[in-house]
């Protein structure tokens, strides 16, 4: 997978016409640069410099207590090891090779693709500062976030793995719920079920599962609580697992007949069949081309078209190694999503779908597919949520 | 434990005489700012702001689907909440301190205190840069070194349950060890105690423990091979649990008698004697305002006035939630230590002395123990080595 990625990247060089790719790492086991996912599987302690050339060299510079560990990953045609200080052997690789452009790992847009810490620049542009290459740094997040978005055939059925792995616990959730049990009681059943599997949650384990029973909840990011399952609650779980480095991110709903009742009431069932139309409408409107912020758009319309306020969130991320995988965003134009909304989608990229709403006196209504990004459309990695799963017990 | 160090931290504002300290962070699941460990224990997703003032006020800036589980902490005075963008609710909070030092995340020294990203960097700048407040950023290095670095009463006692783990597996090693046995086998030993206790390793469990067995291993920071145990090896094993979110990092060596041996040869026994040698008079050297440089100097100056080559690493880190727990170090005046050789070393603190070297035709012997620095000294957190552990089996 490392070697697969990092010959894409020497590709993705060429394309954007960066000379050089400098990743300037320390203490990576404390502060996890995401970039290095792609780049070196193995620890660097010391300051570390991981480059690639647009020629195709690949050379890793680290600490000498490093550099077997880093020679044993066999990604890099060249490893040098230091013991004082890393100054004198990166300066000297950077002047021979005399590049026009060196792409560095930090970015304002997107988190995935910034790693560098303030201090590690500080420390960087210090060495470089008798030099002509202090003014060739640009920020390398379009190349990463382009490494990180087209995903490979091996990548794909990764994600595809995890989506169907997601999709089966979900089954047995719907048989084992019913009312009375606790938000927590739902969430310890499937946290037992991705341990026996011997794998681990997309996120925190505190946050994933989500499960929300029932209306005025605490809203997305908190953890299962005690409160009950009530017949007539909307239940919504958001959760994903991670198999062999990838992960999934999906939400499902279900709705806990009243005794009385034989189906879901209107506005339930209302409220469930605009969310899965702005999700299609979504999913229809997904090409490559085309802007974050014009598909939200379209679910967001839908859904204020229908009489529900808008969600208060972006409709969707790309999810790969990590559940927010970075860059292009399907999201509005708010502030606090700076450049992300303007981004241009790309075939091989993978997005999450999620928006929604609430039905009220009953709960949440939310949905998460993931889609991958074909050549003039999309598709599901798994099978969506096409009715409102409905719990007699 | 969280409400505990952000009262010191208040302290230490005074002490250092900062008026407000500002941890700016994003998507802290995925780049985690080390500082946040004694901060908040929530995730927080979008652009937020963690800030502590002088007077003792903790408040907390986040995105809206953040901010209910950041209250549920009960650790911040205040909780403000965004839905577009942060700059707003940042810039202002900040004016009405009028604060003449902020405090902010980054440090080109201490890895550990330099969470804030050069991305973050760059839009925190912008958000102030029509206002006096952008010239009066100074680093929070010296406010988080100081808090990571003075362990509380309940800290020093996570510390020395963890130590005390790692003693008792240890023990149980010694009893396990064979010739014929290799490395692999004596990792996954350990590996299954640690899961048996229920813990995690104190970093990854690919280098945690490192087992070395024998003369010419690949050095420190590389996996368990599948390199046997010979009778004559010297075998030492790195290695560390986590037990309620504090480490342990401590060496141990052993010696693999041959089938006519009654001891050790005296080469194995001599390069023993030395290196505990060279610990005992770090440990007695170590006190409050000393340099770590003058420490690591003492053990480094005793092996080689004995005739050995000198270890090429420091002498000793600190140790707390992280095994490299940043700031004051025992290193010597080496250009990838920065400014570190030169802080002095402060009561309360935590260091590991773990000086190592070779024996020829033998492999290495290194012991790496952890002590905590008193008024006027320092004591062991656990039992420490004093004899080698020899094994005829």
């Amino acid at each position: 997978m490392y070697k697969e990625k990092t010959a894409q990247a020497v590709d993705i060089l060429n394309e954007f016409d960066i000379d050089l790719w400098l990743t300037f790492v320390r203490e990576t086991h404390t502060i996890h640069d995401p970039g290095l996912d792609f780049l070196c599987p193995a620890s660097l302690t010391w300051q570390s410099a991981i480059i690639i050339s647009r020629s195709g060299e690949k050379t890793a510079i680290v600490g000498n207590l490093d550099s077997a560990a880093v020679e044993e990953t066999g990604i890099f045609d060249k490893v040098i090891s230091y013991k004082s200080g890393i100054a004198e052997d990166l300066t000297g690789y950077i002047e021979s090779k005399n590049p026009d452009t060196i792409a560095i790992n930090y970015s304002k847009d997107n988190e995935m693709a910034d790693g560098l810490t303030h201090g590690m620049y500080l420390i960087l542009k210090n060495y470089f500062k008798d030099t002509p290459y202090a003014d060739k740094f640009v920020s390398s997040e379009h190349v990463l976030s382009a490494l990180r978005g087209r995903k490979t055939d091996k990548e794909l059925k990764r994600l595809k793995i995890a989506a169907k792995i997601t999709n089966d616990i979900y089954a047995e959730v719907t048989d084992y719920m019913e009312a009375g049990m606790t938000e927590k009681d739902v969430a310890e059943f499937i946290l037992n079920k991705v341990s026996k599997l011997g794998l681990e949650t997309s996120w925190d384990k505190a946050t994933c599962p989500s499960v929300f029973t029932g209306p005025d909840t605490a809203g997305a990011h908190f953890g299962p609580t005690d409160r009950k399952i009530e017949r007539g609650h909307i239940l919504n779980i958001d959760f994903g697992v991670k198999k062999d480095d990838y992960v999934s991110d999906m939400q499902r709903t279900w709705y806990f007949l009243k005794k009385d009742e034989k189906e879901p009431p209107g506005s339930v069932k209302k409220g469930f069949e605009v969310l899965l139309g702005s999700i299609q409408a979504a999913a229809a409107a997904i090409k490559p081309g085309k802007e974050g912020r014009e598909i939200d758009g379209v679910a967001r319309d839908y859904i204020v078209e229908h009489g529900y306020d808008e969600y208060p969130h972006a409709l969707g991320h790309q999810v790969g190694r990590a559940a927010h995988d970075g860059a292009a965003l399907l999201c509005p134009e708010w502030e606090r999503y700076g450049e992300r909304p303007y981004m241009k989608i790309e075939e091989g990229q993978v997005y999450t779908i999620e928006p929604r709403l609430t039905v009220k006196g009953h709960g949440v209504v939310t949905i998460e597919e993931e889609v991958v990004v074909t050549k003039d459309g999309c598709e599901y990695l798994s099978e969506p949520q096409t009715e409102l799963y409905v719990i007699k017990k």
